[in-house]
């Protein structure tokens, strides 16, 4: 076996000709198709005409294509794509001797651009969309900062305008991620913020709140919705954003097929679900098509588990109840995760498609503690030389688990994880952990009560 | 042309197995040899025995080797430079065509790694020989913190004990490149600190300073010296740090070769020379073999040109006046640039190969002014993605500035550059640009005339 695996180097690249050129869309090989966005007034479907008020038009195409299997990515995108991918699919030879596990270890590092993490791959589709139809700008919200990052990036790189709103706490806990989005152009707003009706009707009510995530949704599709020339971009949840994700799972399958790897185990972090949803997607296709089996595993942390936890329903996607409901797997719209330091997976929702999935059970579902992610996250730092984001970390967690698990039974299982991006801006977060100053929180079931009470009722809404 | 362009993709990656396995030691093909470190009591050349009290024994060899060209690189460091290497040769087609120039532009990328710079190349060599001596631990110090962090890595990998001494300004305004170094590990201490007598010396004579790069080096040689099994290390200036660096330009030439590209300019930055002594180094060897020709600049900030307007002479390699004497181009070691953002070049002296070949005419130097490096910076960023160190981006402005020429004659020169580091820890200084309030200063002969009157004056030593 040993021959065999140094055959294998550290990190597999894909020649540039062998990047994927299309996309691919999961949803047209599910039986049980992903829910449609649902009018909040109506109940009704949205259309296309609705949905393109807010978003894009080739974007809301993408939204609601549930046929097409695969989708080109036009060259522009993948002239970009060509600046910072591939990505690396890196074998974790030092974590796996570190382990001293027979399992074989590969991540997809997906941190190796300026915004730090995968979500370029969707900005600069969405970017390129809105230049393409002609819009003069973009507008957006960000929590942890890392979406609005890669937006500003994408929207440098197109020519287009871009009004970050990001949340107040965030905007002045993280000044260094607003110093990243403002070198690429970008206007970023703390939120709330007087710059909108809704931001001032929260700051007249609340005049000292640091705001959140669904305020700055608020705010950003207000902007969108009422100004000439401007669309709303989103870096998660969306169907058109898991599509767009679909790269990291492409290149990662055609990396291992070109070593004749198949894995056994594909493991995720799972916030909206951009990442997960982008990793598995190839594989997750095989299953659905019947070809192939694989044990999918989508980790989210204790204190936000809105597919461990939550109710498979219709929901608002923001906390502010302005927009379409989407089915999905939900904690409630105005649940309040505690303050975990994985920004990025503090989200009420998952993406409709994974939910779906869930619910058939063609994936798995985990949830780890804030502080053992840490600990996975130190150890993979030292031996492994990159610092992960604590977002990532979740699925290093239960890599390591499994690969634990591995050197119980003695088996040579092949693990795959997604390894989204980096932690140079969650240093607070670590200097907690490093000085034995951080802690965990699991929601009681109280507290789950508090945020399915907001869940809209409505016939066949039930819970 | 057009087609002949598209065939070099965006990066070229090297496989695994053409990569270098030997370091380049320029100064065997230098007709006249850096000259030797002087032990500043006697003015004798320093020898094997009198540096080992301070290095580790290897190093001390490659410290004084003259004569090998090619050093075999020990397996265990090849094993670790597979995890973050081959650093990508990025063509930089994006900025080509911003600049509408007909010059073909090339840059070697060190910054995807977690320490996100060059300084990893040489901070594993170190650690690994130090290992290998069994030793328990090396001290350092460190400014910007780049080198810190990079040890720090290497430290955690193979096992060693690292103390860092971190000047205490950026102790205090990089609490984060802290935290970096903390969760590998690392024991930093802010200088001057109580823990050695010359900070304490120190602190008792300027009670409310905040530290000097002089000061920490002073300590941690304390500290190394008077610890039973520990060495000191240090980042650049020394002859073993060019050697190990080397590995920048083996790869790059190997790159360029493979596709058949012969640069005609090759720019580094240049602050003790790690960077740019290791990215020429063979592209030097052809040319002082009279294989080659090619025109090499090195890049100094204009608050700290040690090359364009120092002496050469022999000088202390820090301000404490501890040090063995260096002959090298020099501002004199008390010598106090101003607060440039480039932290990694404001040393007041030069690597002493770098300084013999640009005494002997061998490559060029020129200075560039902070703001008109950020201006290039942010160009640079915004078409390329990549967020560049403040370090890195003193030979994108020259490259840049090289690429206008062409645009102007219209010749179809190659430039290739190092881009060394990112800039996620210098977001300070990204911010007072985006503010409009970052300075540029120009030392004036009379600040000069202060550190050159430091310079120690015996035989033989004329300024």
């Amino acid at each position: 076996m040993a021959n065999q695996n140094r055959e294998i180097p550290y990190k597999i690249y894909l020649e540039e000709q062998e990047m994927p050129r299309q996309w691919y869309n999961v949803r047209a090989d599910m039986k049980n198709k992903p829910a449609p966005l649902l009018n909040p007034g109506t109940h009704q479907p949205m259309t296309a005409q609705e949905l393109s008020a807010v978003f894009c038009d080739e974007l809301v195409a993408q939204e609601l294509d549930n046929e097409h299997r695969y989708i080109d990515i036009p060259q522009e995108i993948q002239d970009f794509y060509k600046m910072y991918r591939p990505s690396p699919l890196v074998r974790a030879y030092c974590l796996e001797k570190k382990l001293g596990t027979p399992a074989k270890i590969y991540y997809k590092f997906e941190g190796n651009n300026t915004s730090g993490s995968h979500k370029l791959n969707s900005a600069i589709a969405q970017a390129y969309y809105a230049k393409k139809q002609g819009l003069k700008g973009v507008t957006t919200e960000t929590g942890a900062g890392q979406w609005g990052t890669a937006l500003s990036m994408a929207c440098a790189y197109m020519g287009l305008d871009c009004k970050v709103y990001m949340v107040k706490c965030s905007y002045e806990q993280k000044p260094f991620r607003r110093e990243v989005m403002r070198t690429y152009g970008a206007d970023v707003t703390p939120s709330p913020s007087e710059t909108t009706q809704v931001g001032r009707k929260i700051l007249a009510e609340h005049p000292g709140t640091t705001g959140s995530l669904g305020c700055a949704i608020s705010e950003a599709v207000e902007v969108a919705v009422g100004t000439e020339g401007y669309r709303y971009v989103l870096g998660s949840v969306l169907n058109q954003v898991l599509l767009h994700q679909s790269i990291i799972g492409l290149e990662t399958k055609a990396a291992l097929d070109k070593y004749g790897v198949k894995p056994d185990i594909i493991i995720g972090c799972a916030g909206g679900g951009s990442n997960l949803g982008g990793l598995v997607a190839p594989f997750m296709g095989e299953k659905l098509r019947g070809e192939k089996d694989y044990r999918i595993i989508a980790v989210e942390p204790a204190s936000c588990p809105s597919l461990t936890r939550g109710k498979f329903v219709y929901d608002f996607c923001d906390t502010g109840m302005v927009t379409p409901l989407a089915k999905m797997y939900t904690l409630g719209s105005n649940f309040i995760p505690s303050p975990n330091h994985a920004g990025g997976l503090r989200y009420h929702g998952m993406s409709a498609i994974l939910s779906q999935l869930y619910h058939d059970g063609l994936m798995e579902a985990t949830s780890v503690e804030q502080t053992s992610v840490f600990e996975a996250a130190e150890m993979f730092a030292r031996v492994e030389g990159i610092l992960p984001a604590p977002e990532s970390s979740h699925a290093i967690r239960v890599a390591i688990d499994e690969a634990m698990k591995c050197k119980e039974t003695g088996e040579e299982k092949t693990i795959v994880f997604g390894l989204t991006g980096t932690g140079y801006f969650d240093l607070v977060a670590y200097e907690k952990y490093n000085n034995g100053e951080m802690d965990d929180y699991i929601p009681t079931d109280e507290d789950l009560a508090v945020g399915f009470a907001g869940i809209p009722k409505f016939e066949g809404n039930e819970i």
